[in-house]
């Protein structure tokens, strides 16, 4: 059995680990542990924790404060968006591109019992947003379109302002599924001109349990949580101080943002270059004269490999990756972002996502092709004739 | 000005402070930062996590771990139950009590809009639940009875045994609102025969952001949150892994409850017969004579004294208690629950709720009672003529 290697963690569109200064903060933080809707002490410092991370994440984002609304993670917020807005306006057509999250897919498939139409815009080949088929599909009876900011696949990034201006066109409102821009790029909603936006913290070195859904304000919207008053009333439930601090803390940083991206991008490029000279037959998802993508993120179909298998000898080495399909991690369906790009079942169950970020160093990425050259080799090898025994 | 004594936190129903032994195993945790949908290494260890503490919450509840849902909280569970059971259904009709929290009360409400009937059934003024009021309203057409464990205002406990079986026998669903039970009682979901439950994981000492929705097998259910698979596809986003493992690990020191009960309870009767006996015109509310209570919650309406004021006055002593509305602080409307139990405005708004905890010790009661005395001797004096100087 080969020695297993330092583990190396390339799957932060997946989580992200916990950045060193957050841990060391927990304990801090941890010592505000009343409910901030006390009116007394013990409330007084988690509410003061809870304004400065919202006033902070307020300026990274270039918003209000008070248009931001803490959730449990970025499929509440993505849910509450979508309900939220559709079941307060009289309009009943939603429009959802078909790469997005299934927070977004399924949040939108769940309004049509409640006698909506929902219509998905096609994405090309390259993994470019067809915007002739959103022309076309846009009425005036469209209350919201859909978009993410960048796909969580293959790193894509949508064209949310053509989205904005044609949606605003017919009086549609637009929401944004940000969560993968988070962190990756600087991200600037107001500029990004779009209505609603959701975000999570666990993609941003944060802990896990905190969203955020951006509102601008004068946008209606019902809650999906009711109950307390919380969040000014769109979001019942007492806060999840711990995460919500971590992720304030955490958009303190975004000024770092630009310098890690540019570092992360130079890295995954040279990975790139490496892996599709060093391996034969490995093809960059959507191709190179595709939209542009965030920094971070490699989607390669390798020919005759299955994604699962390759994954899980990585794993054996200590590599962290995952396939195309990362939402859906451990089920046998080949991922429904590449087959809707137009790739086959056989092409999409042969994908591999990386995705690097703030701690992955040059050494990381120079043995993960190491690994990946050997197993992939191995694996065509077995293909022809040889024995197979999981983990050697 | 008087001497800040040390801080006495008596406020166990609006949240709890962090075990000493959760805080010790915070920073373990947070080395499974990976994401438990991911089949890799940094996956594996979170995964674990959650199927511990599912498995130690069924444990101490009496129920199998695949009738657990991990929400992000207990105004989640409460929505996620009454609306995802009613919108599956096929009935339209729902029954809340009329002390319900917010989240269950405008849960209900939001059904309204869909179509749903919600009607309210009435509590007597000793906190009883009306069985008569509940038998003249239920009817084959209810689809759910909503009714809580225990009231969070007065402690008081209601009938569930009585109300599941009124309500089976027409064949209506019954959901159990048991945040305020959790850690105070032995609760045993199976045995009280409730259909739904409720459960937070900050008000039993563990970190915020983890609610809990048990859902007995068979039960059909629609989603709140819509997307990944995470729950069995009953709630999707990335779980709160943190303060899962802090729910997790307080659902193995059950065993520790009846004790730490009984201690407590032993405080609080103490505390009840001192203050009625030392301070005049101090009424239980709901009276002597009302259902059973949980033993560390002591409502008590005070003639003539602003239940804010007296809640500020201490707080800058450093006692943490709060008025009869907890979950509307910093609201001037006297509590929903007090008028709903046939008090008048002045006396709801002359409320202290008193709640004990794990925590608590004898020299904090006795301390507080000093404190209690001398702020409700010196604000009845103001009443009378003398000049009022906040926190003297």
């Amino acid at each position: 059995m080969s020695p297993v290697k330092k583990s190396v963690y390339l799957d932060h569109n997946a989580t992200t680990p916990i950045h060193p200064e957050v841990i060391s903060r927990v304990p801090g933080w941890l010592e505000s542990w009343g409910n901030p809707s006390s009116i007394h002490w013990a409330g007084r410092g988690p509410k003061a924790i809870i304004r400065e991370a919202r006033s902070n994440l307020a300026q990274a984002l270039g918003v209000e404060p008070l248009e931001l609304i803490f959730t449990s993670g970025g499929s509440e917020a993505n849910n509450l968006a979508i309900k939220g807005v559709c079941e307060a306006g009289l309009r009943d057509h939603v429009l959802v591109s078909a790469v997005e999250h299934p927070s977004v897919r399924k949040a939108a498939e769940a309004l049509r019992d409640g006698g909506f139409t929902v219509d998905v815009v096609r994405v090309n080949r390259d993994g470019s947003l067809d915007l002739e088929d959103l022309a076309a599909k846009l009425t005036e009876r469209t209350a919201l379109v859909s978009i993410m900011f960048a796909n969580n696949e293959t790193g894509h990034l949508l064209p949310i302002r053509e989205v904005v201006s044609m949606a605003h066109a017919v009086g549609a409102l637009v929401h944004c599924d940000a969560v993968q821009g988070l962190g990756k790029v600087e991200l600037n909603l107001r500029e990004l001109g779009v209505d609603l936006a959701s975000l999570s913290g666990h993609k941003f070195y944060s802990l896990k349990g905190c969203g955020v859904l951006y509102v601008r304000r004068g946008v209606t919207l019902n809650s999906l949580i009711h109950g307390g008053g919380q969040e000014r009333g769109r979001r019942a439930g007492t806060e999840n101080l711990l995460a919500i601090a971590s992720l304030g803390f955490m958009a303190a940083k975004t000024s770092e943002i630009p310098a890690q991206a540019e570092r992360v991008r130079l890295l995954r490029d040279e990975f790139e270059e490496r892996v599709m000279r060093e391996i034969p037959d490995v093809v960059l998802t959507g191709g190179r004269n595709g939209p542009a993508r965030l920094g971070n993120t490699s989607n390669l179909t390798l020919a005759g490999i299955d994604g699962e298998t390759l994954l899980m000898n990585l794993d054996v080495r200590g590599f962290a990756v995952s396939t195309g399909a990362a939402c859906s991690a451990g089920s046998p369906e080949p991922s429904p972002v590449l087959l809707a790009m137009g790739l086959t079942r056989a092409e999409a169950q042969s994908s591999l996502r990386v995705s690097f970020g703030w701690e992955t160093t040059r050494e990381d990425v120079d043995a993960f092709i190491e690994a990946l050259t050997a197993v992939v080799i191995r694996l065509r090898g077995f293909k022809h004739g040889e024995a197979f025994t999981y983990g050697l």
